[in-house]
C-alpha cells in the first residue's frame, strides 16, 4: 500500500453534496490491492506496447512517416473505421498509466506517456485542434460527421487522461495541450452565430470537460459540457443538418432513428435506456455531473427514469447490460439473452461512472448496490488475472468458444477496465462538508476532509469473501459530522457496533446506509458484522431463459460453472433444495475460493436429439467460481444461471 | 375429394426405385383436405394477388412501361435486391395454382395465370434467354453475376411452375418457353469451350430440371442438372473467376468463404450442412434426383452424411433449421436457439423435398420421420388457417411480437409453403415395380401402379389426430407385391390386422415400415393402430437452454403454449410429474383439439429484476395447441419448449 500523498489536485471541488476524493487520496490494499498492483507493473506497460504495435503513435507522430489507413471501414458503415478512435485509446491508456504512477513510480513508464504526449504536442494544429485522424488521414473533413466519427469523444478521453496525468506527475504539458484544445472546441461549438450547435454522437466529452474544468478551475469549461448536453436530441435534428452539408441523405444511415445516439429527444425528456449502451451511460454520467455542478434539478426526472428502467427491467444479473452485437446495446425490456449477451466491459465500467455520479446527491443504496454489482462482475470480467488479456462482451454462459482476446480490432475496453481498477478507491468513499460515505467495503485507507478537519478513515476486511469490516475513522481535529456506511441490499442481516457497543441498524438506517452522527475522535471504530450466505438468486420471470434456474451470489460476487471445474455439458447439472455451500480452495483463482455443493448430473435416456424418455440422473458435485476470474485457467463451457429444481 | 383423374402426365418416369407419383394421382381429404381447399379457394388467388401489387408483372411484360428499380438493395451486399427473385415467385405461385387446379376447376384463376404466362412469352428473348430483372432492370449484366444473383434459381422455378401447369391444364405453352430456356442455358453452361462452368449460387435450377426432363422426355435436361451438381464448389472457384471478370477481388464478399452456397468443396466431398438453410436442402435434394436418375453411388456417401449432420445434430424439434438470421442459415452443431431460431419456412419446405427424395431408395423410416416432422410442424406453420398470412422464420418462443406477414419484402415463403400444402399427396405414397409404400397417413385415394396392375389405394383416417388408419387396396389385377406402411419413429407401439386377422408388426418390420407381400385382392383391408399418447421430449443435454423443458409432442403435432390460452408469462409455467394430459375442444384452431394439463404457475417472491426469495407457486392449468396452429387467434407470447418438473 503505497502512502505517500503530496499529488496535484483539483483547482475547483465538485459541487456535488458528496464528491468522490481523488484516486490518490485512496489506498487500497486487500482484494483490489494485487489487481492495482498487475495493472501498475503489466497492464500499465501493456496497454501502451499494443497502442504502438497497432501503429497509433504511427498516427499521431508528425515526425514519422503518415501510415495512411490500416484498418479497413467497418461492415456495413462506410464512414467509420476503429482508428478514428486511437486518440482516446491513448487518452484512456494514459490516464491507466497515470494512477499506476500513484500506486507506484515507474520512470520507464513515466517517460513512455511523456514521449507520446510530446507527439501530440507537436500535432496540435496551431488553432489548438488536436486530432490525429483529422490531422494525418483524412485531413479537410473535421467537424463534418459528428454523428459517426467520435471526434469529440476522442477529446473527452485525452482530456480525462490530461487531468490524471497531471494529479499523478504534476506535470502540466499534456493538461494545457487538452485546455487549449477545449478552448478551440469552445470556439468552435456553442449557441452564438458562427459556431456549430453540434454535440458527439458518442457521449463521453461531457463528463470529460467537467473534469477538466475541475483541474484547471476554469468555469468556461463546464458550460461548453452543459451546451452539449442541452444541444443533444434538439429540432431540428444537428445530425441531420450536417448530413446534408455531406450531400448525404440523413436518412442513409445504420440505424433507423437516433436512438443509437441517445439524440433521439432532448435529454431532459428522455426516460427509457435506448440505443448504444457504453454512449448511453457515458451521458447519463455527464448529465449527472451537469445536474449537480449547476444544481440543476431539471435534469432529475430523466436521471430517475433511466435509471429505473436500466436496473428494474434491463440489467443482467452481472452488472452487464446491453445484451445486442447489433447496435452495442439495448433492445427491449427483459431481453436479457445468456449466451449471445454483449453486456460490453465498457458498459459495465461507465455504469460504475453513472452510479457513482448518482452518488453526488448523498449516500443511497440504489445507486451503490448496482456500482458494486457492475464493478465487481460485468465489469472486472474484462481483466484477465495477469492482466495482459481483455474481454469485450461478456456472454452469461459459453459453450467454449469465448476467450479473452491479447488485443481487440476495437480496443476500448482494456484501458477502460484498467483505469477503473487503478482508481477504485475514488468509489469507495464520498465526502461532504457534513459527512463521509463508505460506498464500498475494501481493505483501504483514505485521506478525506469533513467539517473542516482532515480524516483518515480506513477499512480493516476480507471482503468480498468475508462480511466482517472494521472501520477506524482518525480525524485531527473532533468535529461532529455524520458517518455512512453502506447496508448491502443483498445482505439479509447486519449487525453493527461502534467502539465494541452495538448499534441499532434499523434504527439508524437511511436511504440502505447506516448513518451514524456524532463527535467523532481519534481511535473511534466502527465493526460491521454484514450476513454473507451464498444467495440462489432467481430472475423475474419476464426473462424466460432464467426461468427454474438460479444465479450463485455471495456478497456482491456472482458466480459461475466452469467446464474445467465441473467437466463438459453445464446444462446437464442440476442443484436441488439439498444443495448445500461450502468453500474450497483453488488454484489459478488469484486466491478466490471457490464453491461447491451436491447436486445430480441429467443424462439423456433415449437416442437422438430429442428423446421422450425421462432423463437418467447421477449425483454430481457442482462446483462455482466467481464470474470476473472465469477464462483465466482451462479453456471451457461457462454458465451463471444454472438449474435447480425447487422442493415440491 | 376431385376425383377426376385424366390429368398430363410425365413423358419420363423417374428411375429412383421408388417414385412418388404425381400430385394428380392422389386426392386428399381429412385434415389436409381444407388446408388444400383454402390455399384453391384463397393463396392461389391471394399469391397472384400479391404478387401483381408488389409490381411484378409490371417488370415481366415488356408492353408496360419499364419500373425500374423498386426495392432498394439489401443493406450490406450491395450486389442484391429482392427483385432480382421475382421469376421465382411468380414461378412458384404458378406451381401453386396449377395444384389448386387439380382440386377444383377455376377458370378464372387459370385465365390469371395465362395472362402472365403471355407475358413472359414476350419478353423472351429471340435466343430463349428469360429473366425479368436481366431483360427490363439490368440489361447487360446477363450471367454476370451467378453468385449473388439468382438468375438459375429464378430459371428452376419457372421451370418447376411450367410443368405443373402443363400436367394440370394439358397447356403446353409455359412448358415451351422453359424448355425453350432450357435449351439456351444449356448451351451458355457446360464443360465444352466457349461454355461457362458455372452454377447458381442458390441451388434450385438441379431439381427443377429433373423435373422438366421428366416432364418432356429429354434427357438433355438431366445433363444439365448433373453438370450443375457436378462442377459446383470445383477448383478454381467459378465464383471467384466471375467476381475477377466483374472487376471485384473475390474476397469482396459479404460472406467469410462458400459455404453460405454449399461451393466450398465438390458436392461428393461435403459431409457438413453448411450456410443458407434453403440452398443446403434444395443442392440435396437435386443431388439426390440426380444419384436416382443416373443410379450414381457416388453421391451417396456425401447424402447419408449430409443427412445425419442435419438430423443429429441441427435439426429443431418442429423441423425446422438455420438458426441464424445473419446467413438465413447454419452455425455450429447444436446451436438451436428458440427465441432467435430463423428457421425459414422454406427451410422446412425444402427439407420435405429432400426427404422425399431420399425415399426414392425406398421405404426407410430415418427419411420418413423427418419429411413427417418437417411437413406437420416447420413448414405447415407457414401458412395462416385462413390461407391469407404467412410465416417467413419461426422462432420456438415469442414474447409476442411476432406474426404472420401478409406479405413480404422477400416473398419466397409464401407460395412455398402453398405449394406444398396442395400437392401434399404426392409426398404420402411411393410407387415401385414390385411395391408401394404408404410414407404419410392421410385421409386420400391414390391411383397407383404395381406389378404391371393399376392400384387404388385408399387411406381412412382421422391422423394426425388419431392412431388409427384403414388402407384399403383395390388392384385391377391380382399381383404378387409388397405393400409398406411406415411405423413411425414417434409411436411407442403398432398393432395392424389383415383382413380383421392381426399381424406380428415386429417380424414384419424393415426399414421402419410394416412390409406385406402378397397377392392382392380387391377389397384388401389393412388396418393399423398406431399409439398415440402425448409424448413429452427431452433435448440432447448439448442443447442447453432445452434442459429442464420439454417440447410436447402427439403423433406428428408439436404442440405450443400460447399467451391466449394461458395468460402472459408462459415460463413462468411449469409441468410436473403427475401433469396428465387431457383434450379439449378450442375455436379457432381449425378443428385441432387443444391439450391441458395441471401445472404450476411460479410468481417472484421478492422485489426487483432479481432477488433471492423463492418462487411463491399456485396451481395452473396448462393449455397447448398443435404449432402449426400457433398466432392465429389473439396475439401473444408463445412457447414451444415448456418447463417441467422431474419427479425426484
Amino acid at each position: 500500500m503505497n502512502s505517500h500523498a503530496s499529488f496535484n489536485r483539483d483547482a475547483a471541488r465538485p459541487k456535488a453534496k458528496f464528491r468522490p476524493p481523488a484516486v490518490h487520496q485512496v489506498r487500497v490494499g486487500g482484494f483490489f490491492g494485487p489487481r492495482i498492483d498487475t495493472v501498475a507493473n503489466t497492464t500499465a506497460h501493456t496497454l501502451l506496447d499494443r497502442c504502438i504495435a497497432a501503429g497509433m503513435l504511427d498516427q499521431v507522430d508528425p515526425d514519422r512517416p503518415n501510415p495512411g489507413l490500416k484498418i479497413p471501414f467497418q461492415t456495413g458503415n462506410d464512414t467509420v473505421t476503429t482508428q478514428m478512435f486511437w486518440d482516446s485509446d491513448f487518452g484512456k491508456s494514459i490516464e491507466t498509466a497515470a494512477y499506476a504512477l500513484f500506486a507506484k513510480p515507474d520512470p520507464t513508464l513515466e517517460a513512455r506517456v511523456d514521449e507520446v504526449i510530446e507527439a501530440y504536442g507537436r500535432l496540435q494544429d496551431e488553432n489548438g485542434y488536436l486530432n490525429s485522424w483529422y490531422q494525418r488521414i483524412e485531413p479537410g473533413k473535421r467537424w463534418t460527421n459528428l454523428r459517426d466519427c467520435h471526434e469529440l469523444y476522442d477529446a473527452g478521453h485525452m482530456m480525462e487522461g490530461a487531468v490524471a496525468y497531471y494529479h499523478a506527475t504534476g506535470k502540466r504539458r499534456f493538461l494545457d495541450i487538452m485546455a487549449r484544445y477545449a478552448d478551440h472546441i469552445a470556439e468552435v461549438f456553442g449557441p452564438n452565430e458562427g459556431q456549430k450547435r453540434g454535440y458527439c454522437g458518442h457521449p463521453e466529452i461531457e463528463l470529460a470537460l467537467v473534469r477538466l474544468a475541475r483541474a484547471t478551475g476554469e468555469q468556461r469549461y463546464l458550460d461548453l459540457a452543459r451546451f452539449f448536453v442541452n444541444e443533444r436530441g434538439q429540432d431540428p435534428h444537428y445530425f441531420d443538418i450536417e448530413a446534408a452539408r455531406r450531400g448525404r441523405d440523413p436518412k442513409d444511415y445504420h440505424f433507423a432513428n437516433h436512438e443509437y445516439t441517445q439524440s433521439h429527444e432532448p435529454v431532459r425528456e428522455q426516460r427509457h435506456v435506448v440505443g448504444h449502451a457504453v454512449r448511453a451511460a457515458y451521458l447519463y454520467s455527464g448529465m449527472a455531473d451537469i445536474s449537480t455542478e449547476f444544481g440543476d434539478e431539471t435534469l432529475k426526472p430523466a436521471l430517475e427514469a433511466l435509471w429505473g428502467h436500466l436496473t428494474d427491467k434491463n440489467l443482467y444479473v452481472t452488472g452487464g447490460f446491453g445484451p445486442s452485437a447489433h447496435n452495442e446495446g439495448l433492445t427491449f425490456d427483459y431481453d436479457l439473452p445468456n449466451e449471445t449477451a454483449y453486456a460490453e466491459t465498457c458498459a459495465a465500467v461507465a455504469l460504475v461512472f453513472w452510479a457513482n455520479r448518482m452518488l453526488g446527491l448523498g449516500p443511497d443504496r440504489r445507486y451503490a448496490d448496482v456500482m458494486e454489482r457492475a464493478l465487481y462482475n460485468g465489469a472486472l470480467v474484462g481483466l484477465s488475472l495477469d492482466g495482459t488479456r481483455f474481454f469485450y462482451d461478456n456472454p452469461l454462459e459459453s459453450r467454449g468458444g469465448h476467450h479473452r482476446w491479447t488485443w481487440h480490432r476495437c480496443p476500448c475496453c482494456p484501458p477502460n477496465i484498467a483505469r477503473l481498477v487503478a482508481s477504485v478507491g475514488t468509489y469507495a468513499y464520498g465526502e461532504s462538508e457534513d459527512g463521509i460515505a463508505v460506498h464500498l467495503f475494501c481493505q483501504s485507507e483514505a485521506d478525506l476532509e469533513v467539517s473542516g478537519t482532515k480524516v483518515r478513515v480506513s477499512q480493516e476486511t476480507l471482503y468480498p469473501f468475508d462480511g466482517r469490516v472494521a472501520v477506524r475513522v482518525e480525524p485531527e481535529t473532533e468535529r461532529e459530522w455524520t458517518l455512512s456506511l453502506r447496508l448491502p441490499g443483498w445482505a439479509r442481516s447486519v449487525t453493527a457496533s461502534l467502539n465494541g457497543t452495538p448499534v441499532d441498524v434499523s434504527a439508524n438506517e437511511r436511504n440502505g446506509y447506516l448513518t451514524l452522527r456524532r463527535i467523532w475522535q481519534p481511535g473511534d471504530r466502527v465493526e460491521l458484522d454484514i450476513d454473507m450466505p451464498v444467495e440462489m438468486l432467481r430472475a423475474d420471470p419476464r426473462i424466460g431463459a432464467n426461468q427454474g434456474r438460479v444465479a450463485l451470489q455471495r456478497g456482491p460476487l456472482v458466480y459461475c460453472l466452469e467446464e474445467t471445474d465441473n467437466g463438459a455439458g453445464l446444462n446437464s447439472l442440476v442443484l436441488t433444495s439439498q444443495s448445500r455451500f461450502a468453500y474450497e480452495e483453488a488454484d489459478g483463482l488469484g486466491g478466490a475460493p471457490r464453491l461447491v455443493a451436491e447436486g445430480f448430473k441429467e443424462r439423456l435416456s433415449g437416442q437422438g436429439l430429442y428423446a421422450a424418455e425421462k432423463p437418467a440422473r447421477e449425483a454430481a458435485t457442482i462446483r462455482a467460481v466467481p464470474y470476473y476470474a472465469w477464462d483465466n485457467r482451462a479453456e471451457g463451457e461457462m454458465l451463471v444461471w444454472v438449474r435447480r429444481e425447487e422442493a415440491q
